[in-house]
């Protein structure tokens, strides 16, 4: 398991309602690829999602943001943090 | 006051106490301009830092990153999170 920082783009004009839609339907199937999103933080003005997660691995997230359909543009293991 | 996501490039190999150092030298000027730096990630193999900190102006989150020198490549608002 490792930490893994994902970015969307293209987001421009996203709403609180949407990005906490958008959070929930992750979370309701996450446990089916070992993965938990943790924390997202959306720009409406520059449309850049970032979703940061635990996971086995970049496959696995990218595999649960497909299925909710919003497949992430970039996926960084991020395995230092502070 | 607002949040920010800001992005550093080009740090591939950075280690788990270089980038403790770099956070350390933030937080001890941040003050100065009412910045705070939560948290940050980073991934050493494509050298890509996340820093998410709480700010007066993405402008204020640079002058602190520039002092300590480490320049920000990109620095977004992110008014939304969940």
């Amino acid at each position: 398991m490792g930490k893994y920082m994902d970015v969307h783009r293209g987001m421009q004009g996203i709403t609180a309602d949407q990005l906490m839609e958008a959070h929930q339907a992750d979370l309701a199937i996450e446990k089916e690829e070992n993965v938990h999103f943790e924390r997202a933080w959306a720009d409406p003005e520059s449309g850049i999602v970032y979703c940061l997660s635990e996971a086995p691995s970049a496959e696995a997230v990218q595999r649960i943001h497909e299925r909710t359909g919003h497949k992430a543009d970039e996926i960084h293991s991020v395995p230092l943090s502070v």
